[in-house]
């Protein structure tokens, strides 16, 4: 039987193409929110959900970060990478000389903000709940529409083509995880992702705790403050750090982090992401 | 003559209570984007600018974060706290009952998710581009419609309350910074902000970065990691720590990390937020 997979939707979303990438067997089920990816990978409803985790010009999804902090029976297991191309869609007969408005995700808009100032100066700006409702919105509009969105979406709706790669900066890529109820066995190239917190503030409590990796010689790839949402200015603390969790090295600082963290969760190792055909 | 300080408008927004409660006699004067009261302060057209820097729940407003990366002659001088308090409205003479449309911020819809759950599970919600977009997108709706907004939208708009304080969490604080060309002299209870990245990836860098704080006893408050937009997974590092740039063992601490960092910026000192009459 194919693996179900779920995925944050709707179908045609960035999302949709990075599980469409990494399972293209599977059979791939949407979901409305990254929190309901999760919970059905929780409550065993999927053999795993891919979500969007980390894009390189905004930065980390924080909905995600926060849901790996948060829900028991999640773990990191694969991450995909795929690059961020904006298509400039319209209904079918609709020209761009036309355009009164353009639909899309507010982070879609900005990352179009250069083209959009050069190519329609004076057209109205309208905010999607997303790149695909941006479609929805365009077509139900009563004035002439077009949309931003992914390649995906342009397979999907009836739609034309007016331009694409509109994006102002081209090292735009967002990296998914796919999540599972267990991680991966080691392949020799992995990351592993984790999460700590120290119930006081104490000079010097982040520097040991770095210091568990750095003594060992364990590279960090990234280091995160998420917000504990109680208080103002206090942090759970995310790090991801080259290496698997079983490998020796990589498993001793993580028990010596352990034994001094307040809160402490390990989200997953997965194997570094190479592109097929790499 | 009194200060001219702009601040990320419209008015109406969490931002204009802050600039209000920062500066109750200025002129006031609101600019459409982050990074437009980032330009207008560098080039000398206002004394002090005022945006969002970040949330209890949300975490970091990325894009305030990126403004004080990369704009020169831009310097943190204050910080102001406030409390995030929606309020839901709707225009004169339409009852909670009928309405059929709820729009406002996604982030604000977010942070109302189970009051609308529980009194509005079947109302339509719809994104606007602010909490005060909200209003107006209200006003023009064509089905009766409500929005979320701001206190202090009610006072300049003409609707009704229907009620307040419908956030979810009421631990929903925001942290504005006012900008400046200068930062803040010292006054015995500051903050300094820095940024830093290193050319290379070696494992140990940032253990040794913050090994400068942490030898001297300087408390860091925060960390973050925000992406250098080049390519995915390299970083630049925001940290916040106790104590004024002028004190010696911060300046000590600055110091050594200056010499060895490849980039490094002190972004501001400015003294940490007591709420007025404390």
């Amino acid at each position: 039987m194919p693996d179900l997979i779920g995925y944050l939707g709707p179908a045609g979303t960035y999302t949709e193409q990075a599980a469409l990438l990494y399972a293209p067997d599977a059979v791939l089920e949407p979901y409305p929110t990254i929190s309901a990816v999760g919970s059905a990978v929780a409550e065993d409803e999927l053999d795993s959900g891919v979500v969007p985790i980390e894009n390189s010009l905004e930065g980390s999804v924080t909905f995600t970060l926060d849901l790996l902090i948060a829900q028991s029976g999640l773990s990191i297991r694969n991450e995909i990478v795929i690059p961020i191309d904006h298509y400039l869609v319209a209904p079918p007969g609709v020209s761009a000389e036309t355009v009164e408005v353009i639909y899309s995700h507010p982070q879609a808009l900005a990352q179009c903000r250069d083209y959009l100032g050069e190519n329609f100066p004076t057209v109205a700006r309208e905010a999607s709940l997303s790149t695909v409702a941006a479609v929805i919105d365009m077509q139900a509009s009563r004035v002439p529409a077009a949309a931003i969105c992914p390649q995906r979406a342009t397979e999907i709706y009836d739609v034309q083509i007016l331009a694409q790669s509109i994006q102002d900066n081209s090292a735009n890529q967002t990296r998914f995880v796919a999540l599972a109820h267990e991680d991966h066995p080691p392949t020799g190239h992995d990351r592993t992702s984790i999460c700590f917190a120290f119930a006081v503030d104490r000079p010097g409590s982040l520097y040991r705790a770095i210091g568990e990796f750095a003594e060992r010689n364990i590279n960090l790839v990234k280091i995160e403050s998420r917000p504990t949402k109680q208080e103002l200015g206090r942090y759970i603390f995310l790090i991801d750090c080259d290496g698997h969790r079983e490998e020796p090295e990589i498993e001793a600082a993580l028990q010596g982090l352990r034994e001094f963290a307040d809160v402490f969760k390990i989200l997953g190792s997965y194997p570094h992401w190479e592109p097929p055909g790499r």
